[in-house]
C-alpha cells in the first residue's frame, strides 16, 4: 500500500447523529489511515454511538459530544467533516477555522456550495453569515475540480442531486454538444436524503408504497445546477428540474432530456467517454444501456447511460448513484483523500451491495 | 338506486390468474348489477379462484376453465373482459364474436387500441389478425370518448402508462394551448403493470430498494400516445417518453413538463378545471398542489396537479392514478357500466386506501 | 336493502388526523346508512380534512374542529367514534357522556379494554379517570359478545395484536382443547399500528428493509390477553407474547404455538370451524393451510390457519388480519352496525386488495 | 498486515449467477489473499458477470463457464465454493474432488450438513450420492467447530436459519441452562434467502406489503437443528420452528422463546458472554436489548439479545443476521480464511450499511 497510509491523521465528524454522519463513520471506520478522534451530536451529546445507531455497537468510538464544548485548538483535528444543518454550519466552520486555521473541512451541507453571494441571498432570503469563507470554498466534484480540492482548506461538498446531473451533463456542455436551453431534468431520490428528522411526511406509513414529487419549480438544489451549468456552458444555463421521492432508503437516479447541437446520441456517449477515462468512481455502461440504482447501492460509484430519443436529435441520459456515498459522505472521504494526500479511492473500495 | 341495476347480466373474464384479472373480481364482486359466470385461466384451469388468489377465499365463484373449453353461444354472456396476452386476444376476441355476436368486449390488452393498421403493424411486428375488428373497437377512455363507448360492442381499454399521461394532456392539445413539440413525459410504473409472469426482472429481491428506466427511447404505449396526441391536436405529434419501475405495487406517476403558446401555467389548470367539471373520477387539485400516487390506491381516481416552472412559459404537470384500477379494470368495469347502461360510477366508488 | 339502512343516523370522527381516524371516514364516507356529521383533530383545527389525508381531497367533509370547540348535546350525535390518545380519552367520554347521555360511543383506545380497575392501574401507572365507565363498557369483540354489544352505549373496541390472537385462541380455552399454560404466541405487525405520531423510530429509513422485536416480555397488550384468555379459560391464563415491527403499511400476523389436552391439530381446527361457522368476518382456511397478511389487506375478514407441529401433541396457529380494518376501525364500525341495528356487515363488505 | 495475506490463492465460485455466488463476488473482489480465476453458471455461460449483475461491471472478472467445460486439474484451484442447487452438488463435488483432490471445497448447499446418512435419506428421499464425502465433511459453524474447519477439505456451510438458531442456543444447550424439550423457534427471513429463481410466489407484487409463514411443521432446515442441538445436548433435541418470509432482502431474525433449568435469563446471558467472548462476528447486546436485522446489513456479524419473559423461569432470546453474509457467503469466506491459513476476519471486516 501506499506509503501515505501509514501516517494516522486525526479527523472529526460534526453531526455524527444523521445520516450522512453514520454513513462517514461507516467509511472511516475501516479507512486504514485515518483515526476518528471526535464525534458531535447536539442533542444526543453525553451517549455512545451505539445508542444513536446501534450497527456500530461493536466498535470502540469516542463518546458524542456538544460543538460547544469542543476546544477547536486542542483537537488540532487535520480534517473535520461538517454534517451539520444550514445555516448553523456557517458559524460553527467560522468559530473552527479562527480557533484551528490548519484543520481542514468538508462540509456537507449546502451553505458553501454557491460562489456568487447574491444569488446565495436570493435562495435562502438572508446574507451569508461568513463571506470570507464562501470565496475560499472550493466545489467539492473531484472529477472537475480536482487539482483546487487537492490544495484547498475548506471544500463544499455537492448535493446528491446535483453530483447526479453534474457529472453526466457538464462535459456535454462544456463540448458545446447539447443545446443549454432545452435540458429536463427528472430526479429521483431515495428517503435517506431527506435526513432523519422527525417529520410527518417521512414516516414509513406516509412513504412506503407511493410516489410523488415535492419542490416541483423551486427547489433550492437548482442553484447549484445554475452554477455548475453555466460555469461549464460559459453562458447562463436554467433547467426544469423536478425532484421525487422514492420509497427505497439509498439511491438517486436522474432521466435526462436533452437536444444535441450537431452531436448525435453516440456522439454524446463518446464526449462522457472521454471526459471520464480512468475515472474510478465514474462508470459509463455502453451505449443503449441504462443504469439502476440498486447497483451502485453502498459503494461509491456513479454509473451512466446515454441512449437515443426516437425524436430525431434528442438522446435521454440516466445516472444513478447511492446519495449517501458518491452522493454524500463517500464523495466526501474522497475529497479528504485529496486534500490529505491519500490515494483518492483509499477506503471506498466497497463494491456495491446487490441485492 | 336507478333501475339499471335491479337487472342482472351475465359477465365473463377472460384471463382471471392475472392481476388485472384479480382486480376486475374485487370490483365486479360488488358490483351490484352484474353476475360472474364465467372464468378463464388456461394453466389454472380446473382450479378455484382461492388457489390462484386467496383473497377470494370466501366467495362463491365459477371454476377457472381453458378457453377452447367454452361455448360462447351457450354462455351467452352480456360482456366479457378479456385480460390475456397480446396476439392471443385477437384470436379469441374474434372467434367469441363469430359465435355470439351480441356479447360485448372489453379487451385489456394492447391489440385493439391502434386504429391505424399501418402502425399496428410497425410496432408489433406482424399484420393484424382481426383488421375488422380493428375498425370497429372504440378506445375506451370514457372522459374523451363517452358516446361512442355507449354504443360500442367492442372496446379497446386504455394502457395505464396513457390514461395517466392522455387525460392531462389531450384537452391542452385540443385547446391549442401548449407547443406539440416540446412535451417530455417522465413516467413511473408500480410492480403490478408488468403483470404476473414469473421473470428474474420482477422477483422481489430485484426490485426492492432500487429504482430504473426501461424500454428507453423505444416503449411501445407510445404508439398509443402518438395517435391520441396526434387525434387531439389535429397533426402528428411525437413526444419524448421515458417509462421507470417503482418498488411499488399499485400507482402511475406521470411528470410531463409542457411549453405553452401564449397559455400561462394557471391557463393550462383553468382549461383543464373546464375539460373535466363534473367528471366523477378525474380530480383537478388546486393550482400549484401536487398529486401522489398513494392517494389514489385501490381508487378509480385520477389526481391531477399543474403548477408553473421557474422558466417562463413552462408549466410541469403531475397526474397519478392506480394502475389496476383507472389503469385497467377499474376503467373497464366503467366502460362496461356505459356499455350496458348502469350508472357510470356503479361498482367504483371505493374511497382510496391510503395509508 | 334492509330497512334499517334508509334512516341516516349522525356520526362522529373524534381524532380524524390519525390513521385509524381516516380509516373510519374510508369506511363510513360509503356506508349508506350515516352521515359524517362532525371530526375533531386538535393540532389540526381549522383545516379541511384534505389537507390531513389528501385522498379525501374528493369528497365533502366538515371541517375539523378542536374538541373543547364541540356542543355534545347540540351536535346530538347517534355514535362517536373515540380514537384520540390514551387518558385523554377518559375524560373526553367522560364529558361527552355526562352532556349527551343517549350518545353511544366506540372507544378505539386501550382506555375502557381492561374491566379489573386493579390491573388497569398496575398496568398504565394511575388510576382510571372515569371508573364507572370503566364498569359500563362492552369489550367489543362481535364474535364473542355480540349481544351484550347490540345493548351497550360504551364500546372498548379491542387492540389490533389482540383481536388477532383471541379471535384463533378463545375458542380453544372456552373448550378446555389446549393447555393454558404453554401458550406462545409470536406477532408482527404493520407499521400503521405504532400511529401517525412524527418519531424517530418510525421514519421510513429507519424501518424500511429490516425487522426487530419491541417491548419483550413487557407489552401492554398483554393485560387485555390476560383478561380475556381468563375469561374464556375460566382460570388465570398468562402467555408469552412477543410484538414485532413489520416494515408494511398494513397487517397483523400471529404464529401461536399451543400443546392440546387431548385434542389433536384437526381438533383444534373443528373446534374453530364450528365457533366461526356463519360468521361473515371470520374465514377459517381448510386444515393445514396458512394465511397471509396480504389477503386481508383493506377488508374487514381474519384468516385462520391451523396445522400440526412434527413434534406430537403441539399444532401451530396462524392468523392474519389487517390491522387498520378488523384490527381497528373495520371492527369499530361492525360494532356500530350492532349497536344501531344495522345489518353487521353493511359498509364493510370491501373485498381484499392484492396486489 | 499478516504474512498469509501476501500470497494468492487460486478460487473458483461454482454457481456465480445465484445470490450467494454474487455476495461471495461482492466480498472475494476486495479480499487481498485471493484470485478469481473461475466462474461457473450453467444458464449463463459465455456470459460477462455484468449481463447477471451489472453491479460488477466495473471490475474485471472471468467470463462465466458450464461446469462440465471445468478442467478441475488443469484449474488447480486451491478452493471452491459452491453454490449449487441441492443433488446436483454431490455430483460435482464428487468429481471435483476426484480430479483435484487437493482442491478444498466450500459448499453452501444443504447436501453435505447432515452427517447421518440415514437422516439424509429421511429428510430429502433418497440415499445420499456421495456417502464418503458426506463423513469427511466438517459442519461450517467456525465458533463451534473451529479447529475442524482448520484441517478439512470439505467444509459444509450452515444454513442461514439455522446459523441464526444454532450461534444463540447451543451455548445454553451446552451448559445444560435450558429445558430441552421446551424451545420454540419462530424464524423470519428476507426474500434472498429463497433463491434467484423465477417463481410467481416470489415476484414483488406477491412478497411486497404482506407477511406470511410457510413450510409450517415441515420445513428441511430442522434436520440441521436437530443434528446441531441433540450434539450441543448430548441427547435428542426437537424443537418447535416456523419460517416466515419478510418483505426485505437482507436478514434473519429469530425469536426463541425457551424456559430455563434452574438458570435465570440473565444466567442465560451471562453463559452466551463467556462462550463469545473475544469473538469477532458473534455481538451479545447488553441484556434486556434487542437486535434487529437493519443493523447487520452487509456485514458478516451476528447481534444477540436476551431479556426475561414476564412468565418466571423464562427468557427470550433475540438474533439477528444478514442470510447472505454471516447466513452463507460471509460464513463461507470465514470458512475459507481458516482453512487457507488466512486472519479469520480478511475481507470480512466490512460495517454494516444502515440506513
Amino acid at each position: 500500500m501506499p506509503k501515505a497510509v501509514e501516517k494516522t491523521v486525526k479527523i472529526g465528524v460534526l453531526g455524527a447523529s444523521g445520516y450522512t454522519g453514520a454513513e462517514l463513520l461507516r467509511l472511516l471506520i475501516r479507512h486504514p489511515g485515518v483515526e476518528i478522534a471526535l464525534l458531535t451530536a447536539e442533542r444526543r451529546a453525553g451517549q455512545h454511538m451505539r445508542q444513536v445507531f446501534p450497527q456500530f455497537s461493536p466498535y470502540a468510538l469516542p463518546k458524542l459530544l456538544a460543538i460547544d464544548a469542543v476546544d477547536w485548538k486542542a483537537e488540532a483535528l487535520d480534517l473535520a467533516f461538517c454534517a451539520l444543518p444550514h445555516a448553523t454550519t456557517q458559524t460553527v466552520i467560522k468559530d473552527l477555522l479562527a480557533a484551528a486555521p490548519t484543520t481542514k473541512v468538508v462540509d456537507l451541507s449546502a451553505d458553501f456550495r454557491l460562489a456568487d453571494t447574491a444569488a446565495y441571498a436570493r435562495w435562502y432570503g438572508h446574507e451569508h453569515h461568513a463571506p470570507e469563507l464562501q470565496k475560499e470554498a472550493v466545489y467539492g466534484l473531484p472529477e472537475i475540480y480536482r487539482q483546487k480540492i487537492k490544495a484547498a482548506r475548506l471544500v463544499a461538498n455537492p448535493g446528491c442531486y446535483t453530483t447526479c446531473a453534474e457529472l453526466p451533463v457538464i462535459p456535454l456542455l462544456s463540448a458545446k454538444a447539447i443545446d443549454p436551453d432545452a435540458i429536463v431534468i427528472d430526479a429521483k431520490s431515495g428517503m435517506t436524503g431527506a435526513g432523519r428528522g422527525a417529520k410527518e411526511e417521512m414516516l414509513f406509513s406516509e412513504v412506503a408504497e407511493g410516489f410523488h414529487a415535492y419542490g416541483v419549480g423551486h427547489h433550492r438544489h437548482m442553484a447549484e445546477l445554475d452554477q455548475e451549468f453555466s460555469r461549464a456552458a460559459g453562458r447562463e444555463v436554467i433547467v426544469s428540474f423536478t425532484p421525487h421521492l422514492l420509497p427505497i432508503n439509498r439511491g438517486i437516479f436522474s432521466t435526462i432530456y436533452v437536444r444535441g447541437l450537431k452531436t448525435s446520441a453516440d456522439g454524446l456517449h463518446a464526449i462522457l467517454s472521454r471526459a471520464y477515462a480512468g475515472e474510478p468512481f465514474v462508470h459509463l455502461l455502453p451505449f443503449g444501456e441504462m443504469p439502476q440504482t440498486r447497483h451502485v447501492r453502498g459503494s461509491n460509484m456513479i454509473f451512466i447511460g446515454v441512449t437515443k430519443d426516437r425524436i430525431d436529435g434528442r438522446a435521454i441520459i440516466c445516472a444513478a448513484l447511492d446519495n449517501l456515498a458518491k452522493g454524500a459522505s463517500g464523495q466526501a472521504v474522497q475529497n479528504m483523500n485529496l486534500m490529505l494526500g491519500f490515494p483518492e479511492t483509499l477506503g471506498l473500495e466497497q463494491v456495491a451491495l446487490f441485492p
